[in-house]
């Protein structure tokens, strides 16, 4: 053990054991199993005595208390049966060494989840990694937002999904009501990858009534935990279950976030880990999107407004520059002609909407001098915008 | 002349000549009128003979093309026969010199105005002076958009700026259809100052469907140009009438902005005399908002909700930071007590929502050591979250 690199069987169990024990984000537990592999940080667990063996800035009463919350647990633990459970459920559990693993994870470092339960398609779990070549994904990107979202933020994040997911792109979410539940589903409708991160055990689907919905996640793309079945969802474990869809997109947008959202810890999860993170802006009027704004306005996110500026985001995205909106027919009549100089448009500007004006009254008006405003004429006249009357000229209708 | 500070008549008077001369923004003009004083600039373009004694990069060929074009429209001058119609519509003519100058448009440099036409209370445009200590004003903000603005974009307009003219800011706009509109009227709405800056002569009013707003403007605030009456307004006098928008405020905020609206310009101006920028937001499928998620995406405008996050940026504003949003009455029955530390949160939601827990069960469940378990029961039984039953603990009724 201790290089952690082979998911050799006791490691495995080990993972899964250590899943119980410890709380996510346990900075002790991901010390001690990152220092000695986790079969022997079990062992020091059971046997031991003393501050473990590892290069850690805590000094005994940190471990003793450590100690003091784990043992606990161990009574009741047995990772073999647990994972023959999910296997029946068609599900499995996905540990580092596994072609499945995704290694986006170690950027979380001593808060890395020991193990991940999954049930659908595990290799959607790796959509973040360099890895995903041969899966036909081409990234992942997380789409969350507030449960009491608006018909604006569904509408928003419909669009946003159905473009991301349609050209190959997993769209990470948290399986909640509302703007979560909108990406997911909508992600489904086009037939693209989608992968639900679970606060608690996969053995029930979170919230209820959001079952059907993550069943069929379950079985078209993948719902994910770093917690074992039984386990059930709380404040501090969606908390923590917020950096793993943080760190297994590469973009993070926030769609609706009221302004003390649980939505903006996956933002700043998304921030520490370096990866972009995205805000749909909306209404100042709406309370859903005061979370968004806030996160603009604080520097933490980039303002988007549609999947094309979302993409830019992704690595390499800055090659395909969103284009700008298509703003054609927007010209009305007595507009400048498009494309002239700023010395023709001034010159053009000068003559009247009807008849005709001499060289030397579009002197006057136009404030430039007779030759500027002769040559002016003549690139207008060429293009079709002027017509020359005798000494006069007029513009031409359009 | 040459120092140009003192307003002697013939200053005055050869400054409103200029004004005459020269379209806004010519450069030549200006690095001619701030080098010799507009007067002997003057006698220069009637009497001199090659480039004018100024320290200025141009070569011959580009002062005979100045001269060219300022030449023609020496005939028809007559600056005071132009004062003296002005005063008879109750208007002046102001220069720097004068108490009612506005400083803050040497920040504008070699693109400063010649003069000022001012028609209603010259005394609002030192609202973004330092000068402005004894008018009882607080400073001058810009609020400007889109003339094809929503009801969305009308509706925050007339929130900001009656909360900024109901505190004595000035609001600075361009008289124009849309959200410069609403800007002036809440602001005459709340008994506060306004200023409209003009792309044309003050004779007429433009666009002549607020002809009666912008009377009510020159009555009961100011109604300002730089160009003389019977100039008539062009698309490039409107966007070199921008600049004065940005230069006479301290802040520029935009509501309303297509993707190429000319009221991005106003802004660009403010970011390049450093004047702060804000933008509001508003819905992504808005194409009102477009160039408002612009400016906030390409970091030229910050992302404002309201007039609090404006007075912000006013100078000394960092003081009197926003309050955030009153968020009270969001918790629900079930949602960990406020104010209670992580722990606590922790220990409280391992409690079942009906019926007691052992402490030997809230440590399996919360993944705590028993005595910091006791000690989190202890607070919230202190703070009258929990109730002791024997060697139970449950939640009291809220």
């Amino acid at each position: 053990m201790g290089e952690g690199c082979r998911a050799g069987d006791e490691d495995r169990l080990a993972r899964v054991a250590w899943g119980r024990l410890a709380e996510p984000c346990d900075l002790q537990a991901g010390a001690l199993t990152q220092g000695l592999g986790h079969g022997d940080a079990l062992r020091w667990l059971r046997e031991g005595a003393g501050p473990p063996p590892v290069d850690a800035p805590w000094g005994q009463d940190v471990w003793a208390r450590a100690r003091a919350r784990w043992r606990p647990r161990l009574a009741g633990l047995d990772p073999e049966r647990e994972i023959a459970g999910i296997a029946r459920v068609g599900g499995s559990v996905v540990v580092p060494g596994d072609e499945t693993w995704p290694v986006a994870l170690d950027d979380l470092e001593a808060a890395a989840p020991h193990c991940l339960w999954v049930r659908g398609d595990p290799a959607l779990l790796v959509a973040g990694d360099a890895r995903r070549d041969a899966s036909g994904l081409t990234g992942a990107v997380a789409i969350v937002g507030a449960r009491a979202s608006t018909g604006y933020g569904e509408h928003v994040t419909g669009e946003l999904a159905a473009s991301l997911a349609d050209s190959g792109l997993a769209v990470v979410s948290g399986g909640a009501f509302g703007i979560d539940a909108v990406a997911h589903r909508t992600a489904l409708a086009v037939g693209g990858p989608t992968v639900a991160v679970m606060a608690g055990g996969l053995d029930r689907f979170y919230p209820a009534g959001n079952a059907d919905l993550l069943a069929r996640v379950a079985r078209e793309g993948a719902v994910v935990a770093e917690l074992g079945p039984g386990s059930s969802p709380s404040r501090s474990r969606f908390l923590t279950r917020n950096r793993l869809i943080a760190a297994l997109a590469q973009v993070c947008v926030v769609v609706e976030a009221g302004w003390r959202s649980g939505t903006l810890s996956t933002a700043m999860h998304a921030a520490r880990l370096l990866r972009p993170v995205a805000a749909v802006p909306g209404p100042v009027t709406s309370a859903a999107s005061a979370g968004c704004h806030r996160l603009i306005r604080e520097g933490v996110a980039v303002c988007v407004s549609d999947a094309a500026q979302v993409r830019e985001l992704l690595p390499g995205g800055g090659e395909t520059l969103a284009a700008e909106p298509d703003d054609a027919a927007v010209r009305r009549a007595g507009d400048v002609p498009a494309g002239v100089s700023t010395l023709d448009a001034r010159v053009w500007e000068a003559l009247p909407a009807r008849g005709g004006a001499s060289i030397d009254s579009l002197v006057r008006v136009a404030g430039a001098a007779p030759g500027a405003v002769r040559a002016a004429l003549g690139s207008l006249e060429l293009a079709g915008h002027v017509r020359r009357e005798g000494d006069r000229y007029r513009r031409t209708a359009r």
